[in-house]
């Protein structure tokens, strides 16, 4: 093997990390600006509890807190695998530019992650099997956007 | 109009609040369990500078934190807007099986925010303007996968 991605390298060192830790899944993520480690996380569901604590939405929040903003646009992620659309997602809202990974989502869902399948299931390509979804009080949402619009100091992000 | 549902009305609540306070846009959101609400929320991505603060997704980890489990498959959630796809992905991992929602995606492009676009992006429709990713170190990274299937403790989730 030739030598990996030092970035890279330090996201499998937290995926493993975290694994045998037991904090969840095998999945390690790191952010990088000017060429330096600014954010490592790995994948802590089973740790906290919290279905969201997901590599790169960990590693996305610390970056952004030490940064002090929520525009990374100035950073690289790098993950050991593909992000879930949770985090692709949350990559995009970070405005992160670069995008790294090494294991696919296909890769993700041979060892029992369902990532291809919220893949498939955004992409209309399946429905899904554990979640419906109804439209309500659409006229009284509808006045919080109008409020919006009419707010003079809202600020875009 | 006709009575709104108690649970939306907080959710928009919350969305006015939010917004008024300058914590973020117009989004709501809140978790209900067994017909009492148990979380709600509104977007902070302006408050916290985290760029990964919507509504839903803060919604879900206090609801997590409250009920000490990443599984919150005995809840609905009311979101005052169609969640993106991180939050949406986010309802899927913490396998909540009703959603109950009442501006769309479309109306959230129309005041300016990019949930239309991280869909199409999602769905392939469109090739994402600010994102660009590439698949390294394959080798190296599927090194934590085989580790996770031949741990014997582990679990899925």
């Amino acid at each position: 093997m030739t030598q990996p991605n030092p970035f890279m390298h330090i996201a499998v060192t937290e995926a493993l990390r975290g694994m045998r830790r037991n904090h969840g899944g095998p999945f390690g993520a790191v952010i990088v600006r000017a060429n330096s480690v600014i954010a490592r996380a790995h994948n802590e569901v089973l740790k906290t509890q919290d279905p969201t604590a997901h590599a790169e939405i960990l590693a996305i929040r610390k970056a952004a807190k030490k940064l002090g903003r929520f525009d990374l646009s100035d950073c690289e992620i790098y993950s050991s695998c593909e992000p879930c659309p949770m985090c692709f997602a949350a990559i995009l809202w970070a405005k992160i530019p670069r995008l790294y990974y090494g294991c696919t989502h296909a890769d993700a869902a041979k060892i029992g992650f369902d990532d291809a399948t919220i893949y498939q299931v955004i992409r209309g390509e399946t429905s899904s099997t554990r979640l419906t979804s109804a439209r309500i009080d659409e006229q009284l949402c509808r006045r919080t956007f109008e409020e919006w619009l009419l707010k003079q100091d809202r600020k875009l992000y």
